[in-house]
């Protein structure tokens, strides 16, 4: 018996349905269930994905059911023809299929509870086997299915992700908790910024001889990442594992850390912002607003975000304020002009900081000018003036969201600059 | 023997990492592929996803060696001990692996050619097993293998998205189209707008009984899709079997479709507006710069952008010309403050049309304030300006698309309706 109280069980994923295999939706409900195992400290050895074909889906699930002790379906449990899952189920473990009084009482109620008839087809779902108990489903007309036997347990699941996502979260992932008297594993996310994968590697080096906590380096979009991973019999002993290697990572790190976990860099930038009563104003042109849209997607990001302009054509520059000559001379994609447009944001916008950017996006290179990828980006914090210049040789979508990612390190390398002298006096100036 | 001159193939994928097993990442390959076979004829009917060990790794290939015709393998072709998709197939065909002299040579030209020595362990990816023949991989380090035997065909391609999708681009796809003499399945999907699921498929009603063609409704994000899909010797009388389908759900649906395949609702808003002559201009609040940001994702768009606001603040609002006493007397959440930021951005950039949205994208309603969700999207074409009001009960993320799509929806209503005269009239205006 792999339950109760089972010290490890295999695990094993069974997606369903046709869309899957023609491509046409990603299922996300498998890394959704996967990323979410390790904590439970439940091994995942298998991922099948297969499509509404009853012969094919009871393969998958009696080959499941033959070499894992937890089997997690998704899909498969709507109320038309195609949806397969119960059958194959009741299949496999050759149990009889038959209406549940209660649930098709439940289900009746559902619809009515909406002004509706339930459609006769729809009886369908309130069916089990004698192996099965009901999983209670408030977001859609599919229960799921809990089936336990011969030490195994098989749990089907929704495949609409929100009705997926709410059922693991409420029950599924709370019962499998409890079974569990094996070890679990966490872990902890530092991310990093401006020091590229082999630095981290060689200043962690020590580190990475670690076996429990373990430590991996992952260069990401948003900077280095280091994965601190521990495996220990409760979730605090396994937080006690990490916490002196966390400590260790960050005095060897220091200020590169931006991060942690799920942050985002544009949170971390606005908690900074918003500590020290700073506030910031944008001007773009290549990024067309997604700088602006990046920095407002953090909650309560109105307190420091002063607004932006999206500044496609050189006669709105100019009568949003930047020097007219200065275009002229350098051309819209300078350094120069980025530089005057974050000035430009600041001022008009009577924020703290601006940011300018100006660039290439492609994937046509305009008429004589500078090759595509190519974008300035300038921090104007009414003292010095900033510039950097990159390019970046990818695709138009691509190019914005790196620029947008360097514009977020900028602001967050000014912010660390500023000592707490000019902490006070930013407050001050922010409040008048 | 599946091949050559298949008729039909029965595919599987495997797809080789423990990142995926541990929902790190995502199998995005495996869509990918799933998504390029249909218009190969070639039926795929299982997905897998295996950790880096070798038995499972193994088992996985020996499975679908027993059940497939044809195994596309990615991932495990690094030069690490974790990288063992190699020992694997040699395992279960049971052949030697051993270093291909070219091979060898060509690999430590690579990384000659970048200024490198091959580190010894690399030699690892330029085995070869007797049944396999290499597969350029001009991307990367690791060649994929393409192995025929008993009528069974195993492509292993690299792990990375960039190399893997050159690889079945250039190499394998070409290879396999080859092979295939049997039929090809051939999609057209027709994207529309402003009309339910269940009214579309009231409306076409006697096409979804048609088998070859098929006719399939989807609800989706950016509209009601209906896909017509048909199987046919070749490319192109699939195609002679779509077009009089396609034909006729144009006729029943007439301007509610606005684009087909892989067209975008910006980029289709986008086409209107160059043929049109005519331009746009945008003042955000809640949406923070997105509807700029996804209006400039489109290339060119430049020719009909004149720029945007992000206007984040009552201040910033009635700066840029938005009526102060509005603001006081509606705040600064409703229909009319989003319609005096349409007329203002349209009037101060110069533009055809000004588009206005605020709103509370929460997740915190502001003190005093409207629910969170409460969007107003307005137009102003300078004769009527039209302001529409939703509630979107979703997350901050969720409101902001949802409010940017209805906002290009508005604006496509607005450029349908405009009459051929009209047209004229705008291409001088903006041309002035």
């Amino acid at each position: 018996m792999a339950y109760p109280g089972a010290a490890s069980m295999r695990a094993e994923i069974v997606s369903i349905g046709t869309e899957i295999l023609l491509g046409e939706i990603l299922d996300t409900n498998a890394q959704y269930i996967a990323s979410r195992l390790p904590a439970l400290g439940i091994d995942l050895y298998w991922m099948t994905q297969v499509g509404d074909n009853l012969d094919r889906l009871s393969e998958a699930i009696r080959r499941a059911w033959e070499r894992s002790d937890l089997i997690l379906a998704t899909g498969g449990l709507g109320p038309t023809e195609d949806d397969l899952t119960r059958e194959a189920i009741a299949a496999v473990l050759n149990e009889p299929l038959s209406v549940d009084g209660e649930l098709e009482a439940q289900l009746r109620a559902f619809f009515a509870s909406r002004g509706l008839v339930m459609p006769e087809r729809n009886v369908k779902q309130a069916t089990l086997i004698p192996s099965a108990r009901p999983i209670a489903n408030p977001r859609g007309t599919a229960p799921g299915w809990w089936v336990e036997r011969e030490g195994r347990i098989l749990v089907a699941m929704p495949g609409p992700p929100v009705e997926m996502e709410r059922m693991w979260e409420k029950e599924v992932a709370p019962r499998l908790a409890k079974l569990m008297t094996g070890g679990v594993i966490v872990s902890r996310t530092l991310k990093t910024m401006g020091i590229g994968e082999g630095s981290v590697d060689e200043m962690a080096g020590p580190l990475l001889r670690s076996t429990n906590p373990s430590l991996a380096v992952y260069a990401k979009a948003d900077g280095v990442h280091l994965r601190i991973t521990a495996k220990a019999a409760s979730h605090e002993e396994a937080q006690r594992l990490i916490a002196p290697m966390e400590e260790e990572a960050r005095g060897i790190l220091g200020k590169t850390i931006w991060g942690a976990d799920d942050e985002t860099l544009e949170a971390a930038v606005g908690s900074m912002l918003r500590e020290r009563g700073l506030s910031v104003a944008t001007m773009e042109s290549c990024t067309g607003g997604l700088l602006a849209s990046t920095i407002t997607d953090v909650a309560g990001s109105s307190s420091y975000f002063k607004g932006g302009f999206v500044a496609y054509t050189a006669g709105m520059k100019i009568a949003l304020g930047v020097n007219e000559e200065l275009v002229r001379q350098h051309g819209v994609v300078s350094q120069e002009v980025a530089r005057d447009m974050a000035r430009a944001a600041r001022e008009r916008l009577g924020a703290d900081f601006g940011i300018g950017i100006t660039g290439v996006a492609g994937p046509d290179p305009p008429p004589g000018g500078k090759p595509v990828g190519t974008v300035h980006i300038a921090l104007d914090d009414g003292r010095v003036p900033q510039a950097i210049s990159y390019t970046f040789a990818q695709s138009r979508a691509a190019i914005k969201r790196r620029a947008v990612t360097t514009a977020l390190a900028v602001l967050r390398r000014a912010l660390l600059a500023r000592s707490s002298g000019d902490r006070a006096k930013g407050k001050e100036r922010s409040n008048a």
